[in-house]
């Protein structure tokens, strides 16, 4: 048998484990920030019929360019903005990779602020880019000056921002933004997964596109939208920024399938999104609980919660599965997140956790 | 108005278009070499079936490794290959994307020989590997010994083989796999997305897979299964190869919706491939009418037909456009690429060709 290591793979790629959390098959799943909710009827018959539209046809490619889809997109984002300026793909991760190829690559740098989604530098290995991790600071915050200080140092081809931020939860100032712009040499990407769950008065990055050719939000369904298993993730920037990742997407990258489906949900986004209230009640009420019972907890302003397991985390973390509850363990020693879903789901992760 | 040129794309970028054959709506379309018969009613009917079974559940992500999905295409290949010998993925580009992810990447190197799949290229600069473009022999043959010389002076990590190749149409002699096997230092992938349509006797690079951990064949539902519009590809090889790419992969890259279609599809093989000895007789059709007034035509194991066009090529494809025939200009003086389609899409285009 030939193994991995006999293979001329990579370098720079041997010892690697494939990214992943274990998918098992436990009552209370809350580790990958999935909506919990299932997609309601009269949305999936909806989502069915755009589909069956599309299944004689399946012998022709779809529109490379997912015009309509994009054109839904840009309704829903709001600001002003249009089809030109929206980009779409399978999933936030195929649009962060196709950045990191047009603006990063062999001799480039890109950089985050740790801890932050875990896949950003998996991404840049990928696409042979140079990753520079740079630190958040105090309680998991980043203020304007210390990301400024680490961008000037470092001087990234791509800077990733996430707002919220994952795992911590929190959203970013404005201002950290708008600094970090000023003070980069490349190109800015606003990770913002998780924006729909953001306590109000939250600005979305959306806001300061008009003017900053060199910024970019991603977005994605497969949260709010409880759209993760359709795989559809996108960003808003300049329309030069579109152009550029066209240069390099797989040609068809979106199937025909998915611009359907992702269509007919995004029509009917107001069934899709009224559960984003009720996961923000449970998020808060996980928050609030877990404090009250003396653990450091996080703000969080997406459908997950930050929290000081007690102890090793690892351990923790097994103790709640043997309870039927999947967490998160995102590596960060004595700290475990937990995706906010339906009340029972909530119930059951607290009483849980009270045997810790 | 921001341009392009002004934001900080990489250098190897600049000045590039994307890739893409145009995509207009006219009567008769054989310019991707797509299946022209659509989906059969009663596959149709059983892939949305299949899909509607999803819909409730596209909250949750998709199985990340594609298990059942990959079982159902290892045993549509046969040649005892096994779950953990396949991986697949949204589209053939995106297997051969990973693949240089995997094994390419900086400072390394994919060679392939020209002309074939205009993507190979870009794939590599995507994914930042250097590449050499490697020559066919005459009349676009490809010898044992021309292969080999080229690949000993370069000794690339990568090498890309396609048979049936793409645009001349003609099947590898097996011969050629084995002796590039053995004179590469690195992976050498064969691109077979044409084999269903090979002459009869036509050996697939499947049969040399045992013993053979570097051979890896790629395949798609693009063409014989008419399921472009789907995007399935999918490779075979050594479980070490499918362990290589799940580093490289983006996690949860085929959704729920693809894995579904693409197993309803396969469950239905004989229905969609039915189509595929109507194709092969409209292809020696072609090849034969087309000799027959003086052309010349490459030998096609493949859903295509190369010929001369007699003049300029780019002229004679405006000429076959205004009838409402369109083909492919891949950018070979004096040649281009036709798809073989229905009876009626041969006879349109053989008309067409008359006025030329």
């Amino acid at each position: 048998m030939t193994t991995l290591d006999e293979l001329p793979i990579r370098d720079d790629l041997r010892g690697l484990k494939p990214y992943g959390a274990p998918q098992l098959d436990v009552p209370v799943r809350l580790n990958t920030n999935e909506n919990s909710y299932p997609v309601p009827e009269a949305v999936a018959d909806a989502i069915g019929k755009a589909l069956a539209a599309e299944l004689r046809d399946l012998n022709r490619y779809p529109d490379r360019d997912a015009v309509a889809l994009r054109a839904d997109l840009a309704a829903y984002l709001g600001h002003g903005l249009t089809v030109g300026q929206v980009w779409a793909a399978n999933g936030s991760n195929e649009i962060q990779q196709q950045l990191l190829q047009a603006f990063g690559g062999p001799g480039r740098t890109a950089l985050g602020f740790t801890p932050a989604y875990s896949m950003h530098p998996l991404l840049a290995l990928g696409a042979g880019t140079r990753w520079v991790p740079a630190q958040r600071g105090v309680d998991f915050g980043l203020t304007a000056d210390e990301a400024v200080a680490q961008v000037r140092a470092h001087r990234p081809d791509v800077v990733f921002l996430c707002s919220p931020n994952n795992p911590t939860g929190t959203a970013l100032d404005p201002a950290v933004v708008a600094a970090v712009l000023d003070a980069a040499p490349g190109m800015v990407v606003v990770d913002e997964a998780y924006a729909e769950f953001a306590r109000p008065g939250t600005v979305s990055a959306l806001a300061v596109l008009p003017g900053h050719p060199r910024l970019v939000v991603t977005r994605t369904m497969s949260k709010a939208f409880g759209f993760a298993g359709g795989r559809l993730g996108y960003l808003a920037a300049d329309p030069a920024v579109v152009a550029a990742v066209q240069l390099v997407r797989l040609p068809y990258h979106l199937s025909a399938l998915t611009q359907a489906a992702a269509r007919a949900a995004l029509a009917h986004r107001d069934a899709l999104l009224a559960t984003v209230e009720a996961i923000m009640g449970q998020r808060d009420r996980i928050v609030a609980e877990l404090r009250a019972r003396g653990l450091r907890v996080a703000d969080s302003d997406a459908n997950f919660v930050l929290f000081q397991s007690g102890g090793d985390q690892a351990v923790a973390w097994r103790a709640l599965l043997e309870q039927g509850v999947l967490v998160r363990d995102v590596g960060l020693p004595g700290w475990l997140r937990v995706t906010a879903g339906t009340p029972a789901e909530t119930d059951a992760f607290l009483t849980a956790m009270e045997s810790l």
